[in-house]
């Protein structure tokens, strides 16, 4: 089978350019014992890729290395299989890379149902499913009656932590990039959706949250951070899932001045989701049953064929994607 | 009883001066039932007192009034008694203000041995103590192995930090203002002390902590802030507990950018003493133990007459202090 496989070849020189990448065809490798091949049909493109392609090896995952097809999650079907337990035809999720045809071993791929779109796989039930679950519930620890406020609120990560919070009877302030994302987080069952580019976000913020924030999940960085932190209430937690206006900057912005986390004893703490991999049943679970139920909605941004991913990508950091952002291949 | 007493009656304009404080001379009300009065003999003047004076009603702890004894903590004698709990003579501590004489009830008041010094109740056993316990066992929660970065380190807090984390098997790093101070903390068993005026911090900082640093102490902001902050190793904590190089400017310095809370999973977490007067027995076992085996060592700059406290609290927002600052009356 011809594959065709995207490397990454180039550290990004701040932006990400098409010319640190390479596409490339090649034979796929026959298959040993126990592998399946896996034909990849639906690749999700994610924020935190922009830190992958980082030579930073103090992060929370290796760097992709140079000359390795960029990572990334998808989903795709079993083509042909040495694997009884992955016969044809099986549907997998797994970190399949920017590639058409994957060779695996059954722990690169979990099967999931076939009666489960892809993109409700990608958009919900996988990365973005395990990233709004951990930094909810294990770090923010929400209570009903509280205040959420989440940036980049339309995002797949974001809209997931809103309507979450939603169920779990918290007030929920949103804060996206354009009035056409805020009226989609209305939609969806924000209480308030604020657009960041609003002049006076402070005014904004404090007219929208007259009792305080108590939880935050930050996904942006940037003017709403400082606004969100200079309501937070006593006893607040912040979880830093993202940094995304920093990613594509050689001069990050400065955070706020630490006095305020003494005099309201504010909790502020990071994760990532490769550390909470194991909790993954116990999301899949929550979240499923919210999906059948209807309690929870997604929206995609479909882009087309395997090298759409290249340019696609930048949408993430410009925030031209109205929706969990996904190449269909 | 003729009573001194110093009131807060202005709100200081950024730096602390004599005009906002006003000496009075009056007569001490006369005991009620259960009542006592205690004679201060010994007052302790802390960081935290600056923000007290503030009009900052969203802090965690209400504001002193204007016209209202300027607050404090301090230890003093019953010198008359209608309480058999308290007898003329008991040691008791409490936040006594500034001023010569109280009148208490059991509430305001713990009566605490009188073999134990005033100097050590105030440098070890009362709020450092509870402070230190606080911020070390319950936010970080230190590991045998470990290093710690601690700023204000020969600070009253700061110094207890230090030599409880080597009873706990850490590694311990301290930063303070002066080699003297430095010198002192090498004395009290710190395995390295940085002088903060030095230039190349960062530098320095690296090569003090080549295994990084996974535990921080916060007492001062500033230049040790983003050169541990750089240093932190993943799943590292860090406690706020003060901001002293920010209390007294207009200008508070610009916190780090958040990127690295993700990518090293860091927890910052603010607290204060007040919070926490539950734990002050297990504390006081504690922190007595030490005391008493010789492992716990502190100093004392004290100044002459409730009047110096007027002046004297400069000493804490210049470094000009070494050891806890104490007024004896």
């Amino acid at each position: 089978m011809q594959n065709l496989r995207i490397n990454l070849v180039k550290r990004p020189n701040i932006k990400i350019t098409a010319d640190i990448f390479e596409t490339v065809s090649e034979e796929t490798k026959e298959l040993g014992e126990n592998q399946f091949l896996v034909e990849q049909t639906h690749m999700s493109l994610d924020p935190a890729m922009r830190g992958w392609m980082e030579p930073d090896t103090t992060s929370y995952i290796p760097p992709v290395n140079l000359g390795d097809a960029m990572r990334s999650s998808g989903v795709g079907k079993v083509v042909e299989s040495n694997n009884d337990d992955f016969p044809v035809g099986t549907q997998v999720a797994g970190m399949f890379g920017w590639q058409q045809y994957i060779v695996c071993d059954a722990k690169m791929a979990k099967a999931v149902p076939a009666e489960i779109p892809a993109e409700a796989i990608l958009s919900v039930l996988a990365l973005p499913g395990i990233t709004a679950y951990q930094g909810l519930y294990n770090v923010i620890e929400p209570k009903s009656g509280e205040t959420i406020a989440i940036s980049g609120a339309a995002g797949s990560v974001g809209s997931l932590v809103g309507q979450l919070s939603k169920i779990e009877g918290l007030r929920v302030i949103g804060f996206a990039g354009s009035d056409e994302k805020c009226a989609w987080l209305k939609e969806i069952g924000f209480d308030e959706a604020i657009n960041y580019h609003s002049e006076n976000l402070d005014e904004i913020v404090s007219a929208a949250a007259p009792d305080g924030i108590d939880c935050y999940f930050e996904n942006t960085g940037g003017a709403v951070q400082h606004a969100v932190y200079n309501n937070m209430n006593a006893f607040g937690r912040i979880a830093v899932c993202g940094m995304i206006g920093d990613y594509n900057t050689d001069k990050p912005s400065a955070g706020p001045n630490w006095i305020n986390i003494i005099r309201k004893r504010l909790k502020i703490q990071g994760f990532t989701m490769p550390d909470h991999q194991a909790e993954w049943p116990a999301m899949a679970m929550k979240m499923g049953g919210h999906l059948m139920q209807g309690k929870i909605q997604y929206r995609t941004h479909i882009l087309d064929g395997l090298e759409s991913a290249i340019e696609g990508i930048n949408l993430l950091f410009s925030g031209g994607n109205n929706g969990k952002l996904i190449v269909k291949l």
